[in-house]
C-alpha cells in the first residue's frame, strides 16, 4: 500500500507541529504544498525531495501527491494549521477515489483558532463558531447567515480569512450583522502572524473592531456575552454560573 | 517571573503533543494535572514531581498550580485536547490575578473537534461549531438555542460531552433540535477514545446519530448540507460551488 500522509503543521515555527507530524514528514521521500508552507519546513528536512505550487491550485497540487505516491514513494501533503480546517484533506479524500491503492492518513495539527486563542489568552473556553470570510467558493449569503446565526445564539465566533485585497470591507460588513445580536462593547481580539515572526495581539470592543483594518494574515476573535478583558487578555468563562 | 504553563496535551496518545509541549514539560519541575491525564504523560517524565486533583476539583487544582509557581518551581498544568478549547486556561487567568509575580504562558494542542475530524475523514473543511451538551455550568435553554442556530446556519457541529449517566438522553435531545433544520439523511459520525487505545468511528445518519448511544468519551460530528460519506469517510466539500 502506498502511503500519503496529509500533515496539519500548525501556526508555522517547527515547535508547533506534533512528535507525528514530524515522525511523518522523517518517513517520506517528498513533501508537497503551498510554496509558503514548504519554506516553514524545509530546513528542518534538508534531504527530502520537495515540491510545490501556487496558492491556487490546489487540485492540482491533491493530483501531483497522488501521482508521487503511485510511484511507490511516501509522500506527505502539508497543510497550516490543520489539514482538515479550511484545509486540504477535504480535497484529497475527493481525488483520492482515483487512486485506490494509495491509502490516506491524515495527521491533525493545531489551527489558527486555537494557536491564536493561547495568544489572546483564552477566549474559546466555551461554545465557538469558525466562519471563514471568503467567499471565492461559498455564496456570501450564505457566509451572512452563519455570522447572524452564530450571533445570535452567543457563540464566540474565529474569522477565518478575514479579509483579502479584494475584500477589504467584509469585516466591518461582518461586525455590522454581528451588532444585530452582540453589543458593541463585546470583547473581541485579533492576532496576526500566529506562530511565525511578528507575531502580535490586541484585544478591543467589536465596535473598535468594525473599524479596525487587518490583513490576510490575521486571525480574528469575538467574544460571547461573558467573554471579559482581564489584564489585556481576552477570556471567557466556563459557563454561565459559578460552580 | 515564576513560570506556569498551561498546556494542552492532545488527544492522550504521547506523539500527539507538539514539540513545544513536550519542551515545556521538560523544563517543569512539577505537573499538575487531573488524574487521568497525568497518568497519559507520567512514563514520558519519571523524573517530574507530580500532582494530581480529581475531575471536579478545578478550582482547587488551578491555586495549586500557583502555589507551587508561587515557591519558585517551574510548574505545568496540563489539560487534555486544547487548554483553551473548555480547557482549564480560562480559569487559570481568572484565579492568576491573584498571583500576579506568576507568568501564564498557554501552549495550545489538538483538540477533540479536529483530532476526531481526522479519524473520521475530513468532516470540518468548511464552517464549524463547537457546542458542549454539559449543562453543570450553563443552563439548557442556552444549549438549545445553539444547538437550533448552528442547524439553521448548515454549519458542521461537533458535540462535546454528548453523554453522562445524569444526562443519558441528551445526545437524542439534542438531535431532534437539530433536525429541525437539519435533513435525517445529513451525514455524522462519531469517534471513541481518540489517540487512545481502542480508537472507534463510525458513520451514520443524523436519523441514526438520533438512536446511538455514546458514552462521555465519544466525539460527535454532525455534517452541513454538503458534507458527504465517500467510501466510508465523512468529508464535508470546501464550498459550495465547484472551482
Amino acid at each position: 500500500m502506498n502511503k500519503l500522509y496529509v500533515i496539519g503543521i500548525g501556526p508555522g515555527e517547527y515547535e508547533q507541529m506534533t512528535l507525528r507530524a514530524i515522525h511523518a514528514l522523517e518517513q517520506s521521500d517528498v513533501i508537497i504544498g503551498y510554496t509558503v508552507y514548504v519554506d516553514l519546513v524545509r530546513e528542518h528536512f534538508l534531504e527530502k525531495e520537495f515540491l510545490t505550487t501556487p496558492m491556487t491550485k490546489e487540485a492540482d497540487r491533491c493530483v501531483m501527491a497522488f501521482e508521487e505516491a503511485q510511484k511507490g514513494k511516501t509522500v506527505s501533503m502539508i497543510c497550516s494549521g490543520d489539514a482538515g480546517v479550511y484545509g486540504m484533506a477535504g480535497l484529497m479524500y475527493e481525488i483520492g477515489v482515483r487512486y485506490p491503492e494509495v491509502e490516506l492518513e491524515i495527521i491533525p495539527g493545531v489551527t489558527a483558532a486555537t494557536g491564536g486563542a493561547a495568544v489572546l489568552g483564552a477566549p474559546l473556553i466555551h461554545d465557538f463558531c469558525l466562519i471563514s470570510l471568503s467567499d471565492l467558493l461559498t455564496p456570501w449569503e450564505k457566509i451572512e447567515q452563519r455570522l447572524l446565526m452564530a450571533a445570535k445564539g452567543d457563540f464566540s465566533i474565529v474569522l477565518y480569512n478575514p479579509s483579502s485585497k479584494k475584500r477589504a470591507d467584509y469585516l466591518k460588513k461582518a461586525c455590522d450583522l454581528m451588532l444585530t445580536y452582540k453589543s458593541g462593547k463585546t470583547v473581541c481580539g485579533i492576532v496576526s502572524n500566529i506562530g511565525r515572526d511578528g507575531e502580535s495581539c490586541r484585544v478591543m470592543s467589536l465596535e473598535e473592531l468594525r473599524d479596525t483594518a487587518v490583513d490576510m494574515f490575521t486571525t480574528v476573535f469575538i467574544g460571547n456575552s461573558q467573554t471579559r478583558e482581564l489584564e489585556g487578555k481576552m477570556v471567557t468563562p466556563r459557563g454561565y454560573r459559578n460552580v
